[in-house]
């Protein structure tokens, strides 16, 4: 490829994207089914098929513990892993602003293969536009994949009272990072975003006959997002203990600083359990085991009532509603 | 919905954005699947499946004969048609500009609902992201499918010698109706664009023995990208008629106005057909029926050599090469 910068004819459908979809895509994602080149690829699926699409916006492109592609990949690969399935194929659409840096869609594009390694699911089609200057922001990526479902009756709808909630990780850090990489924050500790696969971990707790009843990566709305949806869907009251809810203190000192809660920032590798009580602390040690969840925490159980409702007990003993975010919240984080 | 344009907050992941989901999308696209509100849709999937991806970009959005929400559908559920597959499920992945009108939005939900009937596909997942104003041109939209192969082996190395090439209908009109748009004319003749969902067409072609070997909906790079493609991935030759493909006057006068080859115009709704052609009478004899299938037509056939070429044989007994386009053609036409 001897052009630096995209161009229009890159999105042509002529002789220039061919040599783009060759040169770069496959070589980088290479596999039997992406190569056939058929207006589609052929997949034998078997079982129950979960089937999810998010599209990435993230500003800026490049940020503490990650870039785009690797958000794209981890994102769709994420959400297949919380209805309990194994991310298996993932289509990519690719939306490139006239004069990008063609040696940045390369960064970005190996950093997708690299993700993808993680999980073991493939890019098996895709789709190349390429958009005059201005009329986009750089790139804009879309992931779709489909996964076979392992563990059918995990959902949103499961949760019952007398189950416990548990959070992986610390929260926050995404959000904190992309905040960080906005204003153009150098912070000593290096605080660098969760962006993460959850696959192997998630495989993991599967393994073990735990009764998962509900699982969500808490991405944007943070994770006051998922309690108040989960409270909803499935019509019981959660009550969160705060002091019980891990957050490192460069993410506390940056919300402190821009005035955000760091319930409600996005996270791209943290992800929230419902199961029965007895079983929480069997299911904190599976994730301790994993490097990214040694903060991983029992933060709250569920209850009967106020039903569709999510409580927070501050650690002074005050009470109060933890309500679904709500206005301006910082945008592009995915 | 009070607002009349579309803020950042509604793709922040909190209140503002389930209200879009829920009133407009869940509105509009109404089924079970999409309405669980899991992470991920829970397909149950037989037999062989076709997976395919499109992002849509098209400027203006909207043109004579379709907008941006129409050819959404069409283009992914034409994808999967073309391999032989019934279309069953599309996800749907919105970026849209801040500031975007409400009601052009809803706009194009309708469209996109109302094109949805023509296959029977439903949309079963979502994800929507703003973008502050200037970062894109509107709206973007990527639709990714999936479908039950009912007819296995279609494919674009399947082409033999003595194969028929047959056309769906005149071609360029798409291509034509978005310069126009672009460029602010109107023809008394009211061209439109042919966007359309062909499974209809498909299928009906589908029920017949006709031993198929390769459909393509002549999209990007038009008439010349599908034979050149074929004749690469079949190693074949590919003869075509000139004087047999049908061009209406309209796309012919536009196109010699402004420099532009109708065969490598964009059609949404045109497709190419390989087959034996002792059965190419047949199988133009159903396409016939359709109404917007008038003027199918046999443009050439397949032959041993130079393989990977496509030869153009003029209406004044000449003969040339007709390459895969190449260079800035009519750019965002889809």
């Amino acid at each position: 490829m001897s052009t630096k910068y995209i161009q229009l004819s890159h999105g042509g459908g002529g002789l220039e994207m061919n040599k783009l979809i060759r040169g770069l895509f496959f070589e980088a994602f290479d596999n039997a089914i992406l190569r056939s080149e058929e207006d589609a690829a052929l997949l034998n699926l078997t079982g129950q098929t979960a089937f999810t699409t998010d599209s990435f916006t993230v500003s800026p492109l490049f940020f503490a513990g990650g870039d785009i592609g690797k958000l794209a990949i981890a994102g769709t690969v994420n959400d297949l892993a919380m209805v309990g399935a194994e991310p298996q194929y993932l289509s990519l659409g690719v939306i490139i602003e006239e004069g990008f840096p063609f040696d940045s869609l390369k960064t970005i594009v190996q950093s997708m293969a690299t993700e993808l390694k993680k999980s073991g699911a493939k890019i098996v089609c895709g789709d190349t536009k390429v958009v005059p200057k201005g009329c986009a922001d750089g790139l804009f990526l879309n992931t779709t994949g489909v996964g076979r479902v392992i563990r059918p009756g995990i959902s949103a709808k499961a949760l019952q009272p007398g189950d416990a909630i548990l959070v992986s990780r610390d929260i926050g850090r995404h959000g904190a990072a992309i905040l960080m990489a906005r204003e153009g924050l150098e912070l000593e500790s290096g605080l660098q975003s969760d962006c993460a696969t959850l696959w192997g971990t998630v495989e993991q707790l599967l393994i073990h006959p735990f009764e998962i009843r509900a699982m969500r990566d808490a991405t944007r709305g943070g994770l006051s997002a998922v309690l108040n949806e989960w409270a909803v869907a499935s019509n019981v009251n959660i009550q969160v203990n705060e002091g019980d809810v891990p957050v490192a203190d460069e993410v506390r000192g940056l919300c402190e600083l821009y005035g955000f809660e760091p319930m409600d920032l996005a996270n791209e590798g943290t992800f929230v359990v419902a199961l029965p009580k007895s079983q929480a602390d069997g299911a904190l040690e599976v994730l301790k085991r994993f490097g990214h969840c040694e903060h991983a925490a029992i933060i709250g159980e569920v209850c009967e009532a106020p039903q569709g409702k999510v409580i927070l007990n501050t650690p002074w003993g005050s009470r109060r509603y933890l309500d679904l975010p709500a206005g301006e919240l910082l945008p592009r984080i995915c």
